[in-house]
């Protein structure tokens, strides 16, 4: 198929940055084709909510493709390892326990597979340089060298076609993202952060993915929508 | 975990190539972890040879991971697309239809998440740029360019580990790697190259692979050991 300047892929996990993300592709005119990987984290809600956030947008298409990446471990999120409540959860050289190892590559190789499929250029991705800091796979470095890699890696790629790979929240404060989101018309009612919601799917409010957003929404001084499992402290 | 230089992971695709390519990780030291990424690909016999050369070389472990790329298409190998029979596969740029769009990037991810989570610095992949030389990710632009990615993407890189990509084989021709394969002992019978087998797992006989890999035998002077369907012309 070939390549045109006017689909773009947008990963969409369900979380308020993606979903803004979304919004600003589709804002900036492209067709959507949207893509969840279920890695197995601990909370399914996270698929149920990039349901709706494709929805909303019109995305013409949404796929959802399944990865046990529990079967590595590793993780907060995929293995048994409690995720930590209260400030930034503690690991090695400033690296959160909740990284999944590689996991933005990996989601940005299906990306750009989905990409060459259907013959489109453009990659949106929600990552976030500023409260992700401590994630290797959130800074700018990563994305400008996942440019590259894309360029010779693929038939696409062969023919002349450069891939972009846009992260246009990845300078954003979380309050600034959240200003976008509701600039943007996104309804964040539909939008799951937590890394450890109850079997409602209801938001812990005390893991570090909650703390940053319940902080976004204040500094923001915006309502926050989330649906906690308790009054948040 | 901490990082070490002893553990490799080794994709194992259940191939001729790949096969080799596991037994030299094994020849030159290396605690094998061998990763099948059962991709959806037509013949399903592939992750069959795959466990079986795991087995034979003593792997610690081998871990086979579902990803359906049937979902993006695009790949005669993925979708329904025939295989072509005869000379090399046509397609545009002298890119085969048989290319699945970003396969070995993802393979290395997953290989890259699987490294970081037990501690490995080192990857081996049997790609080839003699014999598949259309195919862009099998060329040494995209392994260099993804070991500098994989120094930027991970945890393990931010502590200073440079991850190693092995391509082994990258410059020789089939009959060279037959040889070395003879060499290291490899149970070629156990391998299946094959792109689109018949029901009992026999070769056709007529595909790309399946015609690189007879030649490969007989310019080596080595017996061939492929159950095919038929007599191969």
């Amino acid at each position: 198929m070939a390549v045109n300047g006017t689909t773009a892929i947008v990963l969409l996990s369900g979380g308020l940055d993606s979903a803004t993300a979304a919004y600003l592709a589709a804002e900036r005119g492209f067709t959507v084709c949207a893509l969840t990987v279920d890695y197995g984290q601990k909370h399914g809600v996270e698929v149920r909510s990039a349901r709706q956030i494709a929805e909303a947008i019109g995305a013409t298409e949404h796929k959802v493709i399944q990865l046990d990446l529990r079967s590595f471990g590793g993780s907060a999120l995929t293995a048994d390892i409690p995720v930590p409540k209260g400030e930034a959860a503690p690991g090695s050289a400033n690296i959160p326990v909740t990284y999944v190892p590689a996991r933005n590559t990996i989601l940005l190789a299906l990306a750009l597979a989905y990409a060459e499929a259907v013959g489109a250029a453009d990659i949106f991705i929600g990552v976030n340089a500023v409260d992700y800091s401590g994630y290797p796979d959130c800074r700018p470095a990563f994305i400008e060298q996942f440019e590259k890699l894309a360029a010779l890696a693929t038939k696409a790629g062969a023919q002349g076609c450069g891939f972009k790979i846009h992260a246009p929240l990845i300078g954003m404060r979380k309050a600034e993202i959240v200003r976008e989101g509701l600039r943007l018309g996104v309804d964040f009612a539909k939008t799951h952060s937590c890394y450890d919601p109850d079997e409602d799917g209801r938001a812990c409010g005390q893991c570090e993915s909650c703390r940053l957003r319940r902080q976004g929404f204040k500094d923001a001084g915006a309502p926050d929508p989330t649906r906690y499992a308790r009054s948040p402290g």
